[in-house]
C-alpha cells in the first residue's frame, strides 16, 4: 500500500494537486479550484482481494489521474479531490470499505476494535502503518464536496454482451444473504428405498431449481446457492444434512424482500411435502442505494458525447460510491469487463475502453463547470 | 476381537464345539454330525464400524450359538460350523469382506500387501495377531460344506414397514459407484445476470431431481446422492464445479447398468443445454449375486412354521454371503430392524424377533436334517 502510495503521489504531484494520506489510510490529492467553494471527488480503491486481475478498484484512479492530466493545469469552477481507498474488499477485517467509511463518519470505536487473523485490530493496524487514530474524525468530507464519482470495472458481463463500453449506474442493488439448512435422516443407501427415504440432498436440489426460476422469473433479480455442504457426505449415506448459502440482490428493496419471503416459503413446502424440516438464518440484509439522478444524467449525456451508447444498469456488487451516498450525491460509471472476469489474474479492460471512459470524464468534468446547479449542491445533512 | 473370540468360545466348547482362529482371523467353532459327510455353515462378521451399534453382525453369531444350545447335544446328520468372519466392514485397509474372502480363496497376495492408515498390511496384522499367513490357504472351504448360511440385521426399514419380523433374502444387490464433475465458470453472484450464467450448482441440482425422478421410475432401484462438493464454495460466487458421488444399486445387474447408461446420458444433456461441461468416473461395479434357490425355500417354509409372513427382498448391502455364495449355495435371513437404522449407536432388535429368528433357524435345521437333497449337494466348481 505504501507503494502504491508513492506511484500515485508522484504521478499527482506534478499536476499540481497536494497529495496526503488521512488517518483510515485513503491516499487524498486536492486539485484546488480556480475560484468558488465547491469539491468533485473521484476516488475508488486501491486495495483487492488475494490473486487478484489488474484493474479491480486502482483503474478508477488511474482515471481520475488521467483526468487531471487532461486539464493541463487548467483550474475548474470547483476542486477536485483524488480518493485512493484503503481497505474496501473486507479481507483483512472481514468488513469492507474501511476507508469511505471513514469520510461519512461511519469508522467508529466498534470498526476499530475489529480484528484480523492474527489478532491485529484495525486501530492497531493504523498506528502500525503510522497514522494516527485519533485524527479519523479530519477525514471526514467537509462541507464543500458537492459529489462523488467513481469509475470502475463492470465486474459482470452485460456491457460486454450489449457490445458497449460504458454504463451509467442507477443504483445499487440491496443485498441478503441466508443459510438454509434441511434436515432428513442419515440412511443406508442400499437399503433403504425411495418411498421410505429422508433425503437432505433431493429436498435441497428441488428448492434449488426453485431459486432459479423464481430468479429468473423476477426481472432483475439474481440469486445464487454457491455453497452446498452435506452431512455425513458419505457415497453410500442418505445425507442426514444440506447447508446451502443463498446470496440475493435487487434494486428494489421491496422486490428483493418479497423473494427472500418466497423462497423461504418455498424451502418450507418443499421441506414439509418431503417430511424433512428446514431452518434458516439471515446474515446480511443491506438496503439498495439509488446513485444521484443528476450526476446520473450528466454522465449519461457525457457518454453520449464520447459517440457511444449509455447503458443505464444496477451494480449488483457494493462499491465506495455506496457508502458516499450516505453524505452526498454519488455516481457510477462502469466499463465493459471482458468476459465479466474478476477477482483473478485473468481479468482484463480493453484500452480503447479507458480511452472512452478518460473521454467521458473530460465531457462531464466540462459540463458540470458550466452548471451551477452542481456547483451549489450541498452535502446531505 | 480376541476378547470377542473368547467369549465365544466360552459359548461354544460347552455345547461339544471344536474352536480354532483359521490364519485369517475367523473364529471357525465345528459341531460335528452325528454320522454323514457334509457340513453347513452358519456364519456372520465379528467385526463393526466406529461408533456402532450393537448388533450389526454379531447378532448372526449370537444366534448360530443359540442353535447349537437349542439341539441339546444332539447330532444331526451334518456337521455344522460356526463361522465368527473377521474384516468384514473395510473399516481398517479399505477394502471390505478379507475373512470371508480366505475361505473361497480369495484372499491373495495383493490383499494381504493392502495397508492401514499407519502402513501396516494386512500380513503384518495377521502377523501381530499371532497368526501365520502362510497358513491362509488352510482357511477355504473343504469339499463337505454344503451351504452357507446368515442372519443378520435388515439395516433397513422395509420389514418395519411391513410389520414382519423375518425376511427371506433372494438376492444381494448390484453396485455402481461414480462421481460426477459438473464444471461452469465461476462468476460474481451480483454482477452475472440470471441468463449469463454457467452455474454448476443449478446444473447439478437438475441432475440431482433426474436421479430422483429415474430411481423411483425403475422398481427396486435405489439411487443416492450422498456428496456435493462446491468450488469454490462461496456464498457471493456462482459455483464453478459441482462434484457429486452416485450410488446405485438393483438386483438385476442388466437394470443397474441401464439406468447408469441413462443417468450419464441426462447428466450430459443437461450440462449441454446449459453450456457447462460434465465428467464422470466409475469407482465401483459389481454385480449382483443371487441366494440359493432351495435353501431360500426352506427358509420361507421355516418361517412360516413360526408362524411369520416370510417377506422374500433383496439385500442393498453387502454382506459375506455374497463372497461365500461364490464357492458354497449361500442364503441369508434378516431381522427386523427398528427405524432402519444401524451404524450407530441407537442400532435395535426386538427380543421377540431374535426368537423369531432362533425358532426359524431350529426349523430349519430340522428341514435340512430330512433333506436328501441338501445333504448331497457339494461345493462349486
Amino acid at each position: 500500500m505504501r507503494d502504491v502510495h508513492r506511484e500515485i503521489t508522484d504521478w499527482l504531484e506534478p499536476l499540481g494537486t497536494e497529495v496526503r494520506v488521512d488517518a483510515a489510510g485513503n491516499l487524498r490529492g486536492l486539485y484546488p479550484a480556480k475560484e468558488g467553494a465547491s469539491r468533485l471527488l473521484i476516488g475508488s480503491h486501491l486495495d483487492t482481494v488475494p490473486r487478484a486481475g489488474a484493474y479491480d478498484g486502482v483503474l478508477g484512479l488511474v482515471i481520475a489521474v488521467a483526468l487531471l492530466k487532461g486539464l493541463k493545469e487548467q483550474k475548474l469552477p470547483y476542486a477536485i479531490e483524488v480518493v485512493g481507498f484503503s481497505e474496501e474488499e473486507g479481507v483483512r477485517f472481514g468488513t469492507p470499505f474501511i476507508g469511505s467509511r471513514a469520510l461519512v463518519g461511519g469508522l467508529d470505536q466498534d470498526l476499530l476494535a475489529m480484528q484480523d487473523a492474527r489478532g491485529v485490530s484495525v486501530r492497531q493496524a493504523i498506528v502500525e502503518f503510522g497514522l494516527n487514530p485519533d485524527e479519523i474524525s479530519e477525514a471526514s468530507l467537509t462541507d464543500d464536496v458537492c459529489g462523488y464519482l467513481e469509475f470502475h470495472i463492470e465486474q459482470g458481463p452485460v456491457l460486454e454482451k450489449l457490445g458497449l463500453p460504458l454504463a451509467v449506474v442507477e443504483a445499487i442493488a440491496g443485498q441478503s444473504r441466508l443459510e438454509f439448512t434441511f434436515v432428513g435422516r442419515a440412511n443406508h443407501a442400499g437399503t433403504t428405498p425411495m418411498d421410505l427415504r429422508f433425503d437432505a440432498v433431493t429436498c435441497a436440489a428441488e428448492w434449488i431449481a426453485t431459486v432459479e426460476r423464481v430468479a429468473r422469473r423476477v426481472p432483475g433479480l439474481v440469486a445464487t446457492v454457491g455453497s452446498v455442504q452435506t452431512k455425513p457426505g458419505a457415497t453410500n449415506v442418505i445425507a442426514e444434512e444440506a447447508r446451502l448459502s443463498l446470496d440475493l440482490r435487487h434494486r428494489e428493496d421491496e422486490v428483493r424482500t418479497r423473494a427472500v419471503e418466497d423462497l423461504t416459503h418455498h424451502a418450507e413446502e418443499i421441506a414439509q411435502r418431503r417430511e424433512l424440516s428446514v431452518r434458516w438464518s439471515t446474515h446480511l440484509n443491506q438496503r439498495a442505494v439509488a446513485m444521484d439522478p443528476f450526476l446520473s444524467d450528466q454522465i449519461e449525456e457525457a457518454i453520449r458525447r464520447t459517440g457511444c451508447e449509455p447503458h443505464r444498469m444496477v451494480s449488483g456488487a457494493g462499491h465506495d460510491a455506496m457508502i458516499l451516498a450516505e453524505k452526498v450525491p454519488a455516481a457510477m460509471i462502469f466499463l465493459r469487463t471482458p468476459g465479466g472476469v474478476s477477482h483473478g489474474p485473468a481479468e482484463s479492460v480493453a484500452v480503447e475502453d479507458v480511452a472512452k471512459a478518460i473521454e467521458c470524464g473530460s465531457y462531464l468534468l466540462t459540463q458540470l463547470a458550466s452548471s451551477t446547479t452542481f456547483q451549489t449542491r450541498t452535502r446531505h445533512a
